[in-house]
């Protein structure tokens, strides 16, 4: 085990720098060096050399070339946090040179991407991790950690949603080099899928068991950004009339191997709160975020016509059903989203200082990845189902994940770590 | 105009029982006669025949033959309250001798059937209407109105289901003798899609300048009866292990002509409390019934990351924004299911005394019922996209509605009735 790590961060506009200033450089007592940053923009570039040296008192290596760092000599790992179409090249390339990457989440443009990667990580022993943080989720967790206890009997559904009025972020794109603008206004797809289908597939068994075998996408027409334009900046204002090519909803329906079935919604156009809507639905007992509550069967059906009392009373069963892992870090988690990115972090740091297999391996992260571009194409053929790939190839049907680490969140990992 | 009409029922079930106990029977002192009543089950015959009399002092006609009934002389109308599989048959042979048919909710079995219904009703001249409830609940209404009067904007997208927890109805459905029982064996569909969609329907102007074009549909595996069973009855009984056809969550999605999006969720054999989960989610506001709130444009993003201080709102905009129509009839409702039953009887009767077109038309109800039937071939196609039938054959694109009754649905009627 190597007691420091030398990394490299490629991307450091908002998310690159949340990463950094609230998680990572917290980690330098405990062996995590950032020794290289990269942007395409020099003033961020400039911003990141500084906020590491304001901490560590040492100026790091800096390129506007992410293959400066991907090359370069004695860095242990690459974490990219760049924009969604430059997250491929900065893997590949880390990979082929021999360097552990995590990438922030995103989802693919074509199916040829995910496979580039699972082939190249297979290819070169290189593990490669989705920074899927809601995996780390507290509520997330606890849901793995009921279902380890059999207290969610058997799941036939689950769902989630990335609900999240992004209309501000999106239409100032331009003016703060955003790159959800242009993916909104040119393609329409289920662009961000894995905040609640990484911990739907930890708790389903995907590529353990189990896996996606298609999907249909379906998009609503697009009006939110028009009139949210319209009513800040005036109908003159270019982004009030363009037709914007993402719809306002894109529900996606998959269908796994074991029978269950997943629903996913891309919610960002309208006016809303933030959720990411879980919800799994299990023979015994059912867990609905927008409540936040959990129905158990034979306790709660005397609520059958007023469920509204037991709305919040998910926070009850925290005591007994708090992930382990929760229940010490919840006195103090490290990052933002309430200490979900520390988790997540740390996570792929312990696996690049053992040198063993990242807890979101590369199956994971190409499964993930890939209902981007599949989406866009049922939705481009009238919702048709399509196939989703088995980057597995057969392996899934019995494949055991490695449970080195007690990040790891695999059913077998959890019952090893926590439940002997 | 007249004073009294003369109608029979068909079906004396638990639905048929609830709405002549409830509602028709308290409509006697408006000139709404039961004259006749049917079951193919003599007890049940008997029961509504005691039922009748008890308040009326007069034995109906009773028949087990729904033929004696259709074809009486001397009824006005004909209401269909026994199976779903026995719906169409009554419906074509009332309509084909002359009565107005009103017809409680259930999906269709085959897309001919939604055809047979739409052209005996204009060959003959005689209105069909679905007694869909929902269309007249209290926050349905309120929504019809938020949306006339502008408040909801342009509306991308609307969920629903029908999500009700009937594993103790379907497995005893052998000594009730209930329909749903030999369906959830048999057969995999959206089987009940219409106490969300009517609603979701009207708001959408479906069949009035806008269309439902295709949809999709996914199911689950089915685990929750059998395992219901086996903790009731044990794992001998023949339901604990029978293979169910049914799928424990059913997940459709719609499209439109005018681009907006609709979900809707059958979720009937896993615990849970009961929702019709209605959301409509509009350009300036949104509604969730499950949390029964109200999100509106520049009043509550403040609540972005925390929307439960908000749950429950959605009274607070009853005094403004209840549809006409409930701002009086809240204090007196008639009927079951919290006055809804009463409305849309009375809606019907309406009709049948003005001899005028039905709120809810037979293009609505050919609408509405044809899910059922394209659900199952979605299914069993592996999710394809279905085209959805345009029953109107092109009339929809500039159709208009009646606009005789207060009791239409339709937002030109709202307008003239109500928003004047």
């Amino acid at each position: 085990m190597k007691e420091k790590i030398n990394i490299g961060i490629v991307g450091y506009g908002c998310r690159g720098k949340s990463l950094m200033v609230d998680v990572i450089l917290h980690l330098y007592n405990e062996g995590v060096i950032v020794k290289a940053v990269c942007d395409t923009y020099e003033d961020r570039m400039f911003e990141a050399v500084n906020d590491v040296e304001a901490t560590t008192g040492v100026k790091p290596f800096c390129s506007t070339d992410y293959r400066d760092i991907t090359t370069m000599d004695g860095l242990d790992a690459v974490v990219v946090t760049a924009s969604w179409e430059a997250h491929v090249p900065v893997i590949l390339s880390a990979m082929k040179n021999g360097k552990y990457v995590a990438t922030e989440v995103g989802g693919s443009y074509s199916i040829n991407d995910c496979w580039e990667i699972v082939r190249t990580s297979e290819q070169t022993g290189i593990p490669c991790m989705m920074l899927e943080n809601c995996c780390y989720g507290r509520r997330e967790m606890m849901l793995m950690n009921m279902l380890d206890k059999g207290f969610l009997g058997q799941i036939s559904h689950c769902s989630g949603g990335y609900m999240h009025d992004l209309r501000s972020e999106i239409s100032h794109g331009k003016e703060n080099r955003h790159y959800r603008l242009r993916n909104y206004l040119r393609r329409n797809c289920e662009n961000y899928p894995t905040h609640e289908l990484g911990p739907i597939a930890m708790l389903l068994d995907i590529n353990y068991g189990n896996r996606m075998l298609s999907l249909t996408s379906t998009s609503s027409c697009a009006h939110g950004l028009n009139e949210f334009v319209k009513n800040e900046k005036g109908g003159d204002h270019p982004l009030a009339k363009v037709n914007f090519a993402q719809g306002d909803i894109v529900t996606t329906v998959i269908k796994c191997a074991r029978g269950e079935t997943i629903t996913l919604t891309l919610d960002t156009t309208l006016p809303r709160a933030y959720s990411r809507g879980i919800t799994v639905r299990g023979t015994k007992a059912a867990y609905f975020e927008d409540t936040d509550s959990v129905f158990v069967d034979g306790v709660h059906n005397k609520f059958d016509f007023d469920w509204s009392p037991q709305w919040g009373n998910a926070k009850n069963y925290e005591d007994e059903y708090d992930h382990p892992l929760w229940a010490e870090y919840k006195n103090n988690p490290t990052g933002g989203h309430g200490g979900m990115d520390g988790l997540v972090l740390k996570a792929f740091f312990e696996s690049v200082k053992n040198g063993t297999q990242t807890p979101i391996d590369v199956y994971d992260t190409a499964s993930l990845m890939c209902i981007s571009a599949l989406s866009e194409e049922s939705i481009s053929t009238g919702s048709s189902p399509v196939a989703i790939p088995d980057f597995t190839n057969g392996a899934w049907i019995e494949r055991e994940p490695p449970v080195e680490s007690k990040y790891c969140l695999r059913k077998i990992c959890r019952d090893k770590f926590y439940n002997q």
